[in-house]
């Protein structure tokens, strides 16, 4: 199946960088955008970000061939009744969300007599809106693509090349387990961050200013993806929650094993299971998805 | 007080770092180095770290005005034994380990009757050993100074004036209260960190190579912290056990507040809770101590 014209419906970090690597990529595919937000659309328009963007969500998928849904997961089913009536009968709908098995549901029931394939790339920043979005977002990343049972493999591979034409690669996965993959990959480590970041804010022996001007000893690195949207990520959690909350106590369960330890003193526990951890950094250099060069003094 | 020769014992990360700042901007000074190790010592010469690369502590330190131990916590006691013989009577003894007050009496006991200011750069990268320093390590970085009551303000004023030509920013702080601030900006980062490490990797839902394969969505954050040296860190948590198990415990109460909102599905406290982390990641950036170019895609 061929692509002339693509939909991004939502204009965030993930919408707006899709439309830019499009731009950049597919030069002869015609991309319309479109927000709910007149303030956004406003500002994709001064950003120069699609071909067109609709006011109208149904008028901007008029003539999609693809139209990928780019907003939070809790507003999936929303966004797609609305564009609904101005669907091509043949449109392959996708979208972006973090989480899927809900968002699969979600969109079925919304849109019963549409070809719906959800997919997820995983890749981001801690930034938010249409002027943080940028044309390499994808670029050596992984796709995530969970099409239901009856999904035509013809529908499917044209989602994944396309996906594999903005850089990323793309794998093929059901649903519930993308998101046991993604709560332990993507969604704890939020959890993790934003509680962190949290507590340190509010104790009363350390003020604010002394963990802000001390936190390059690693607290730091908390920071940046507690600073990830709170919409997009609310509703990541109320998605996802069992898979979230499963991942969650295996975490506690593991962090009650080091906390006594520590308590202890038990020098061999801990240094044996630091040891094996820093093993894993190193696959994850070796696959591509980090570079080695040391970050925690960082210059960009 | 002038400064002509140093002395660092440990020519690791941080030792090896120092090394190479005096070397680029302290060229009048003298910089001798030891390790109790002669594999690093031979990698110390080979890298051409200092003037010189004594084989002997005490034979190190006999020239040194200022010597810094820049060994894991648990090591300092041994290590100032070690070199006391050779110490001139006036050498200032000084430190860079990530806990204070334990390292202060453990200085205090195995030098009575020499000068001990305790001090700690904090700033560290994921990587270890001699290979892996630089002379730019401490830049714009903060050195905290935990001097004793009996410490003169000349001595402690040359320490700072030390670490403030290797281009770090010197404040002065009680041992005691530096171990609560560490522990919440950097010891239980680090804990945290190793911790969901390890949970990953030992998952039966997941399996090691998609939590490598997918960490971009958050996840390899954590696994650079967890990758930092597994002995220092190892001595770190039992040098500092009360003031971190005392964080732990905050930070325990903050994630079951936010494990229950996701639970009854409180979607008003989770985005509540996000918002407020934001902000502090925006006066890291405003303090200097992180820059706000997007890192989640990173290329160097």
């Amino acid at each position: 199946m061929a692509i002339a014209n693509v939909t991004i419906v939502g204009l965030g970090l993930i919408g707006s960088s899709i439309a830019r690597a499009v731009g950049e990529r597919l030069p002869l595919v015609t991309v319309t955008g479109h927000d709910a937000s007149a303030d956004v659309r406003e500002q994709a328009r001064a950003l120069g970000l699609c071909d067109r963007i609709a006011d109208d969500a149904a008028d901007a998928v008029a003539a999609a061939d693809l139209v990928i849904l780019a907003v939070p997961v809790g507003r999936m089913a929303d966004a797609a009744r609305v564009m609904a009536p101005g669907l091509k009968a043949d449109a392959i709908i996708s979208d972006v969300g973090s989480s899927k098995a809900g968002v699969a549901d979600a969109l079925a029931k919304a849109l019963p007599d549409h070809i719906v394939i959800p997919a997820h790339p995983v890749a981001g920043t801690e930034n938010s809106g249409p002027a943080a979005g940028f044309a390499t977002l994808f670029e050596g990343r992984w796709c995530i693509v969970t099409p239901g049972a009856d999904a035509s493999a013809d529908a499917v591979a044209t989602l994944g090349g396309f996906w594999e034409a903005l850089g990323a690669k793309v794998e093929t996965m059901d649903p519930v387990h993308h998101d046991m993959v993604l709560a332990v990959t993507s969604h704890l480590p939020h959890l993790i961050a934003y509680t962190i970041v949290g507590t340190a804010s509010e104790l009363e022996e350390v003020t604010e200013s002394e963990v802000i001007k001390y936190s390059a000893g690693g607290f730091r690195d908390f920071t940046r993806i507690a600073a990830s949207d709170p919409v997009m990520w609310r509703d990541v959690f109320l998605a996802n929650k069992d898979a979230v909350l499963a991942t969650l106590q295996r975490f506690n369960e593991d962090l009650t094993v080091l906390q006594q330890a520590i308590r202890r003193g038990d020098a061999d526990k801990l240094e044996d299971w630091f040891t094996r951890t820093r093993a894993i950094r190193r696959s994850i250099i070796a696959e591509g998805q980090d570079d080695a060069a040391p970050d925690f003094g960082r210059k960009h």
